[in-house]
């Protein structure tokens, strides 16, 4: 069996989700290639040990740049803040890395076309990770709109709901800042929503009008690190937010569907809670993530006095996508699963030469969403979104 | 068009549900016949005036054996205490006047046989006042039985949840007490639901076990009214609750499939609390009544990456019964439209010469479960339940 | 008691769940006074006499202008098309008549101040029929923010969705001509939207940009009646839709908050889907029309381990906005239950000479909200919400 | 770091599920010893030997007994068909090791209690793998329990739907075989739901009636394994199923409380179906399996209007058991966490010499509640269970 070493860098919260998929994903996949969990990188001594010592990462660095540059390293696995995925993505393609990158691809178009360049000019295996396309429920709604089961469709409404800053004391952390994350929620989480509802309809979003909302304006600064709180006090002192808490947006699709968008992290009580629903001409959809093994799929064609949402519990082996590598029906799966899932996919693709989906070329078509919306909201008016 | 004047005895709770049921049912439907308001009953005149003039009975009456022979009368309606059930009816029968009885029909299964040989010796039109059966989703429930799309039925899962007498200082009201009620929520609760899995299902209970449970022993006497405290206080005096708070019990069909059965009156936070779920070979049902207007239905039938509990909304005219009547689809209906619908349905049986469902024989069948639950629960010990 | 003398103008679906609330208001209520079925008004004599028979109505006319001048009318009730609420309302405030009139208010906000103009000149009591306020559990939501559980409110998330003209074949009616509806989706469900957040937020909104879509742009035309299909076929010509299948827009509200709203003909399944979430600093609130007599409610105040969307039944006498005048707990009402209770409410607001609520200046604010809309989706451009 | 060698017996769907418990547990806890995969043991060595290598178990063994010899060997994990489970897991005791034990513990009561014995007798830690209890949710229900927001309990309703040998195809495997298996849907379902009323609620069933069924009598035997189908085709031959298909019953408490319970494997739709209601005087909880990371709760001590079951997303780092060694809050877990959190829990017991839950003797009481049962459906009687 083939063996893909893999080197990961960054061992925040993704770092752990991306570490355990490695962990695990030749224990329930055979893929055609075994995963090795060779090195993992922080800048950080200490850290990137632990997580080398507790996930059995072989080896660690502190430098990606050392890291790229190994010659016993097949992938590269960027886990890292959104401000240095250009460089990591772009680095290790011109080592000729495999490589893997968290979401959203970069800070901002410009930069996802660049990376996108590069892996196509390195001609390695590129993927986004965007884990919700490893959802099986995910799976299927896409399996429906292939099998033509809306038809033509009208509308996509779609949420991705938080709420863990509504708190006022909650501190300056990266991720309220622009310089290193780009944007706040919309980043974040329109980004997800964005990149499933192109991939369940298949259709692109060719125009936007959005709003970037700051509710809460400045926030406590803790204990610096590199400029941003880690967490802790430092005597009262407040810093700007940089970036949007919550970003609505209109979208009209290039086939004539019309769609609402809204990331936030100010709805209380909603915790990791993304909607999506479709409506077509011959049925609709529905999919929420923190029921993510079920998915609601209304057909117009069911006899007429038997029409209703049928809320799918997608843990059938042998009919759902991934479940046979898992348990017995109705036996759920969870989040971290999404990216084991993704693991497998990514290796699969590799060893059979197939594009990755979706790669950095599909996501560059993501960013240039997000980017029009931020665009919109500045200008207080429709923007049309390039043809990335 | 011809006219059927009604005599209603009993101004309580059903009362009212069925004065407003003769108010409407010729305001939406178009049953063959219109329902006069011609007379109502109660033993204490004030009540009996009131409910006249609030309601519109032309006239009133405070002694059901007057009503009952009263020449301008076609139709009574017994919608008193479970006491007087048998009397009434037997006496309207055999004044030649249509009956409609409130459920359960009887104290017991000797009384509800006796009413069955009155009605039937006298040849009027009978019906007892199952009102969940007019609920449009039971119906969709009967009818997807009835098209074969469970196949043989293996369970019947059915519960009626109320929970208005869990604080000990409830008053020792009438439905507490055995001479007046007969039972508590066995005969208050479980006569619906042992109706409704007869009915879905087609099939008959051959055999049960049960145990009835009376949680609060004692209660509160208030001002007596008939020896039954009427909400008030008297001083701290307690009587006996001699009826029971709750019953559960195991059913076997005749056709093979088995069933759990439980009324109470103690599931805290269950306010109207019917829930039937039946399991077949080919499919499932599932009803919850406080959300009347719609029906889960499973098919095994559908493609298998497609199957999931269909939440059907039972408000399609042209689809669904008794919907041409009332609004647009999703414009939902409620509790006091069963008995509309009801009122609708004994016209129609009245005018057309048809057995009325569920006619007294019928109903003496689930009051012969009825019987056998409590005598199983005596003595502990399964019981067969009799051909009715 | 005194006697309330209503003339009803308005035969459609919105005559029938107009008469009914007449006609039953006083059999559930004790508003004070009591409703008379005086005349019924309809163009077509056959309709306005069918219309008074079955529902009592004691006369009838087929001139509105003849209706309003009438001495034995104390209560206009304009049930009518769009079009011609302004001049009935104004027709019937000029004759000295309380004025009930149907949802929106008007063909514009122009019309709308004039409609508001002439009530107030008048001083007579006036009403704009947004049934849905009329909710329990909608009366519950604006009681929870009331009492301050929510706290500042960042989010509104509304959607009214049908799917009722997804068929090209679906005729071309008055409700999809702009000279008679004004609009289409918008005027029909956004105006129920808007007025439910403005009344459960007790916020308004600033400022909106829009989409309007018609996805269907020709259809069939029937046996005309003024120029429409009545429904049947005439040869397979077709006519130009002329107002919107849907509009979707975001808004920005006075408190901060922001919004995303939507209204369509074309999300197949949903039948009459309102769904509004609100979001604030201390709680969430989530309202589904079509289980109406629930109330999600989540409070972050909640000890933090018990924190979860409770599913109120809004269905507690006592406790919860128009219950004592129905059933017991969980024995739910439905659609006409609204205007039931909305009749209660206006006979209340005279009786007591009290401001109904929403009266026409009021509504005109939802009306400015709508114009705003439309007028952003022709501009491309956010419009300022005019203070009205 | 004290390291704890494991030696698991069979390598069926448990011995996955507990291989990856194993494999996890110190990747996300600490539970003061890190778990060695030291050995895996099957009688089939090529099964053995794959499994092995699979999950990274250092040997394997094919003969139990060799295993529990095994000086290297701290912990016997019993992950076989349950005939098997009384002779290893006493032979495992009796040779000094820590033992968990797939549930149910044994074939029977006499089994269950030579088992405790042994256990008690060796002083050894032990465990039965009733997973269900290390449901973040279900150990939220048994806090809420104790912290006395239910109070009396009045009722529990429980049940455990599969829908796995609907089809009369579906071959004689040895789940169905009573010599194997001991009881069918019983012991498999109902056991993990009397261990769950009786952990949550903290009492002890003390009489039983119930009913046993098997619905399809014979079932095709195919390539034979032991006597048994492996599914594979035996030209048409039939053998009889010797287990149950479904079990219902009634319970009573020793604490006055009643339930229902029912485990059957032809619930079609139904895939792991556990749910599980209790109604106490002062609130109510609910659980479903497959929304496992959801629990209802009713409490009447919220304020009247603002009752309602409230949906608790049991996901919250600090708040909810399990959860800091998980995700984010929404970012759900599935059902093989319930394994790796009971390795976490075993661990922390053998560590802190503490008594595990549940531990033999408290399973003993299960078996009898289990043997109960079967007692009184061949007796068609109650029977009382015998203090265990």
């Amino acid at each position: 069996m083939k063996t893909l070493r893999v080197g990961m860098v960054g061992c925040g919260f993704m770092g752990k989700a991306h570490s355990n998929a490695w962990y695990k994903v030749n224990r329930f996949f055979e893929p055609g290639a075994t995963a090795e969990m060779t090195a993992v990188c922080d800048q950080i001594e200490s850290v990137a040990k632990e997580v080398a010592g507790k996930w059995g990462w072989k080896s660690y660095e502190t430098d990606w740049q050392t890291l790229v540059k190994r010659d016993d390293i097949d992938i590269i696995d960027v886990a890292t803040p959104n401000i240095s995925h250009a460089e990591i993505a772009i680095g290790a393609a011109e080592a000729g890395k495999h490589v893997i990158c968290e979401k959203p691809l970069a800070m901002n178009l410009a930069e996802a076309k660049s990376m996108t360049v590069a892996v196509q000019k390195a001609g390695v295996t590129n993927m986004v990770s965007y884990c919700y396309r490893r959802v099986p429920a995910v799976r299927l709604a896409r399996r429906i709109v292939e099998e033509g089961r809306l038809g033509r469709i009208f509308h996509v409404r779609a949420q991705y709901l938080q709420d863990w800053i509504i708190d006022p004391e909650f501190p300056l952390i990266w991720r309220l800042k622009k310089e290193v994350a780009g944007s706040g929620a919309h980043g974040d989480l329109n980004a997800h929503i964005i990149d499933m509802a192109r991939f369940i309809t298949g259709d692109e979003i060719s125009e936007v009008v959005g709003h970037a909302e700051t509710f809460i304006k400045e926030r406590p600064v803790g204990e610096m690190t590199g400029g941003l709180s880690a967490g802790g006090d430092a005597g009262g002192e407040k810093g700007e937010v940089t970036v949007d808490d919550a970003v609505i947006f209109l979208a009209r699709f290039h086939g004539g569907a019309i769609g609402t968008f809204e990331a936030t992290r100010f709805a209380q009580g909603r915790k990791n809670a993304i909607q999506i629903e479709i409506n077509g001409e011959k049925g609709s959809l529905l999919f929420s993530f923190e029921r993510m093994n079920e998915l609601q799929f209304l057909s117009a064609e069911d006899p007429p006095h038997l029409q209703g949402f049928r809320n799918i519990l997608v843990t059938e082996p042998g009919e759902h996508a991934y479940i046979d590598a898992w348990w017995p029906p109705g036996h759920i799966i969870g989040y971290e699963h999404t990216f084991i899932n993704q693991a497998n996919d990514f290796i699969v693709a590799i060893t059979n030469g197939q594009v990755a989906s979706p790669d950095f070329a599909d996501s560059t078509r993501t960013q240039a969403v997000l980017d029009a919306v931020l665009e919109s909201s500045d200008q207080r008016a429709w923007v049309s979104v390039p043809a990335a």
